[in-house]
């Protein structure tokens, strides 16, 4: 009798779920389920009331979540042909911070019809960016009380994060605040709604919520200083029982079974995060090799014994990732995101008649031909922050820089600096980790980046030196919510004692390594020291242009309201 | 019975000539001739032979400057009307340094069949940069000979100069040089060709020769010192009676006479540079008002009725522009070819099917769109340097800089601030002359871009705070030769004592004015410290990464030659 689990990955315009041979990890089937709502930046989808959104809002509805479960579970069922009693268990990863309001029972607020025009009744996406302002209230009063967890994250809490977003349903809408007898993150409330009972996981909480194993949630006088009503919101509205990742936090409820075709009390672990679930995913489970996550943005995980206070990262979680293993992560904000910003509006229009006449996209042709660059060739160096930086200098204030160009520059040595300027980037990252003894060996890169574009991976190895390895899966996070879920199962159902022995069990490596060259590596050298240069004259406070420019503009868009476009 | 005189100006691609009215300066007739060999930077055009140039060579066909006398000035007597005998005199200017080697009659060495196969035998066009060497080795023997006159040139010699040219057709075709029994520059040469006399002009000789009125030209030891035959190169090849700009060079030959259809002994006026001619074209005969030329490239001049030194100027020559005072000359490398790189690398496919769809160019489609934004707005700001820095840096080897983009940054935007970069530079200059005693309280604008685009020039008039006119011509250098030929005719024939009375009476600006708009001033104020702080960071030594950049984009280039595109 075979032995499957399934691992259900939450993504920001859609579902998918993987069903996975729980002995060798081989994918059977996949199913994904567009969200009908999307991504909701503009207006309610209520019919017969219009309520339009502030700019940077992001919301979702939660029902599209649970349509997920109803139409790819059965899909993945139907698609492989195993039968519904050999799956052993369920898992989820959800993107993060990404919560939302609901009753006592876990009704969502938004779908109440007196809540239903409310935007702070419904889900706030993880990248709902309106609540800067309680942001900087967490970080002011936090240095002001010199409050011990900020240290974990970096020195800064972001507008993403959990508190954020509550305290701007308390600020904006008390009586939604009110009415919500529970807070909670989407990536919870999906294992509720499965499993009938309400779990918190740690690694929304450690990385989202300021909570640690050892110190727990910030203390009631924190929350406070804040707001008044904010003093018990841990006990009145979240749970202080947080568990561990690869935990069991149910089974299925008669209801979900029905909803997804397998059987009533079958196993459901504990909620993820995506970026974090694909760690174990990827085959790392100790110390010493990085992961990277690589879409638009690029997540780096890393599993230190030790806890380490490293500057500028996002955080690190104690069991947030692997249990007995700190967890530490970091970002950078702009890597597909800035690649793509170059093809939209900074490639001339032969080369788009030239990729269309050849059927391929325009990042094929520029990585075509920036592949026949040497490094150095292009003359140019960039700062990669075109949205920011996350990791290590925490300041979305900073702006994208470009400086060697020449009236010989053509567009593939721009596109070629800006996936150069990434690598160096990661190179901070890691150069940082390892200062603060968080050794760093070797990468493993997953995510539709490190698939697609071998010029890409060989440029980062060459830039860090260090070898980048693949992971095999091209769904490294739902199989590793799959992987958890033969952990919540357990060995006597088949699956694992430990995430460690799922990791080693069920995931590979490709086999193909993209290794440091030396004589690119020596020219790097030489550019990458000129980027640090760079990075801290404009980062680190010497020269704030940046910042100038930046103030000029929100300025100048203040004054004309009726010229500006909304920004993307 | 009516005056008229013709002006010929001979650019890099075409001669051109007008015909005008001495007492109003209007113009009743132009006419074009592209030369037929245009510029000639690959294969000379012999036939039966295949001689290839190197890189960075531009040669030109002297007989193609005859061929515009035999063709304009018949087409603008014919189109005008005029009756030849009521045309006084003739005026021209060239493109400069533009030098030759001839026989002592003026026959040019390539028209002879044993030269006409010897690149060194034709002319050297201005932007002929294969003296590089030459110029270097000028450079450092008058440094270490402390040689008195570098000063006046901003302290380096460029290696599109006259001197630079010849030491260049030394040291590699010494029989060229041999057989050269003068060495002139084409303006000279076809004044030459006019009067059968040989004339020298201040302009050419001042401005791209060393020449002074003072001092004269350099000493034979320092030409000695730079090469032992050099030693005697004046008094041998070129001549030491160097004429004042509207001086009567001669009268026109039979031969001159026949191919016009103008009478014999028609005055011709000494030869002249095509920028310089245009000062007093433009109005401008006085200290305080700034002549800028603005194209591909943007040239400033200014006049002082005091000798200063300015660092980084091109140079400043006594009587050069107008007698009586000393006129100085700056230049930014990249203006017009600044819009065009962006135009023909950076701007997207459904820009330009905009623009086709409208019938518009996409310079208009992008000015129209940048007019639409406030000062500040786009969020960048740029270091204008994308063909090195002319003056006042007087550095080939630093290169363009971008900076503040983000995911939001739209095309217009871009391309707005790399026009603001030019008027930051130019902005640089004014400030540069005004600190070192010679001072600008407005300018006077001419050229392509400065009649095409309002936006420009307001930008210019709100970064500089001085109100920008424009010269009402629209040949402002052909015109500027017409006056100097109405000088060089003289009262007595109708035309004028001086440069400044033809001025006074033969030109106008246009009635509007671009003037500065307060609160742009503000925000560009603030903006121009920022810009002011990156290029003395830059480009006076703080960081030399720029250079680092094109250093290790020659060594990339020389290791990958099967790789390297021709450098535009």
């Amino acid at each position: 009798m075979g032995r499957y689990s399934i691992g259900v990955d939450f993504g920001t315009e859609s579902g998918r779920a993987v069903l996975v041979d729980v002995a060798s990890g081989v994918q059977l089937a996949t199913a994904v389920y567009p969200y009908r709502n999307g991504v909701i930046d503009e207006t309610l989808p209520v019919s017969g009331v219009s309520v339009a959104l502030a700019p940077d809002w992001a919301l979702q509805d939660p029902e599209d979540y649970l349509r997920v479960f109803q139409t790819t579970i059965p899909d993945v069922l139907r698609a492989s042909g195993v039968d519904p009693a050999e799956v052993i268990g369920i898992g989820i990863d959800f993107t993060a911070c990404t919560m939302l309001p609901t009753t006592a029972d876990g009704t969502p607020l938004c779908v109440l019809p007196e809540w239903r025009s409310e935007p702070h009744a419904w889900v706030k996406l993880w990248k709902h960016h309106a609540a800067q302002p309680e942001a900087d209230r967490i970080n002011a009063v936090a240095r002001d009380t010199n409050q011990p967890w900020l240290d974990r994250y970096g020195g800064k809490i972001s507008s993403e994060w959990f508190f954020s977003k509550a305290l701007q349903i308390l600020d904006e809408a008390p009586a939604v605040y009110a009415a919500a007898d529970r807070l909670i993150e989407a990536a919870d409330w999906v294992v509720w709604r499965l499993t009938g009972d309400e779990t918190r996981n740690a690694c929304t909480a450690g990385y989202k919520a300021m909570w640690s194993k050892r110190d727990g949630f910030p203390a009631g006088d924190y929350f406070g200083a804040l707001h008044p009503d904010l003093t018990t919101v841990v006990d009145d509205k979240l749970q202080r029982d947080v568990r561990r990742p690869g935990e069991r936090a149910g089974g299925l409820t008669p209801e979900a079974a029905a909803w997804t075709g397998l059987p009533v009390g079958t196993a459901v672990a504990v909620a993820n995060v995506d970026a974090h679930v694909a760690v174990p995913a990827a085959t790392v489970i100790e110390p010493g090799r990085m992961v990277m996550i690589m879409g638009t943005s690029t997540c780096h995980m890393v599993l230190s014994a030790d806890e380490r206070t490293v500057p500028g990262m996002c955080g690190y979680v104690e069991d947030g990732i692997i249990p007995g293993y700190f967890g530490y992560e970091a970002g950078q904000s702009c890597v597909g995101d800035h690649f793509g910003w170059f093809v939209e509006h900074a490639v001339p229009a032969r080369y788009a008649a030239d990729a269309a006449a050849r059927g391929i996209d325009l990042h094929e042709l520029l990585q075509e031909k920036a592949a026949a660059l040497r490094v150095g060739e292009s003359g140019l160096l960039a700062l990669d922050w075109w949205n920011g930086n996350r990791s290590v200098l925490v300041d979305a204030n900073v702006g994208g820089l470009l400086v060697g160009a020449t009236l010989a520059t053509v567009p593939e040595e721009i596109y070629r600096a800006l996936v150069e300027a990434t690598a160096y980037g990661t190179r901070v990252i890691i150069e940082t980790f390892e200062e603060h003894g968080v050794p760093i060996h070797e990468i493993v890169a997953c995510g539709g980046l490190a698939e697609k574009s071998p010029l890409i991976m060989q440029i980062y190895a060459d830039v860090t030196g260090r070898p980048f390895r693949l992971s095999a899966s091209d769904q490294t996070p739902a199989l590793g919510s799959a992987m958890h879920a033969a952990v919540a199962a357990g060995p006597d159902a088949g699956g694992y004692a430990t995430i460690a022995d799922a990791s080693r069990a069920m995931t590979r490596l490709k086999d193909e390594a993209y290794v440091p060259i030396p004589e690119n590596q020596a020219v790097y050298d030489v550019l990458y020291r000129e980027y640090v240069r760079l990075h801290d004259y404009f980062g680190r406070g010497e020269n704030d242009v940046m910042k100038v420019l930046k103030s000029l503009r929100a300025e100048a868009r203040a004054a004309a309201p009726a010229l500006a476009p909304a920004e993307a």
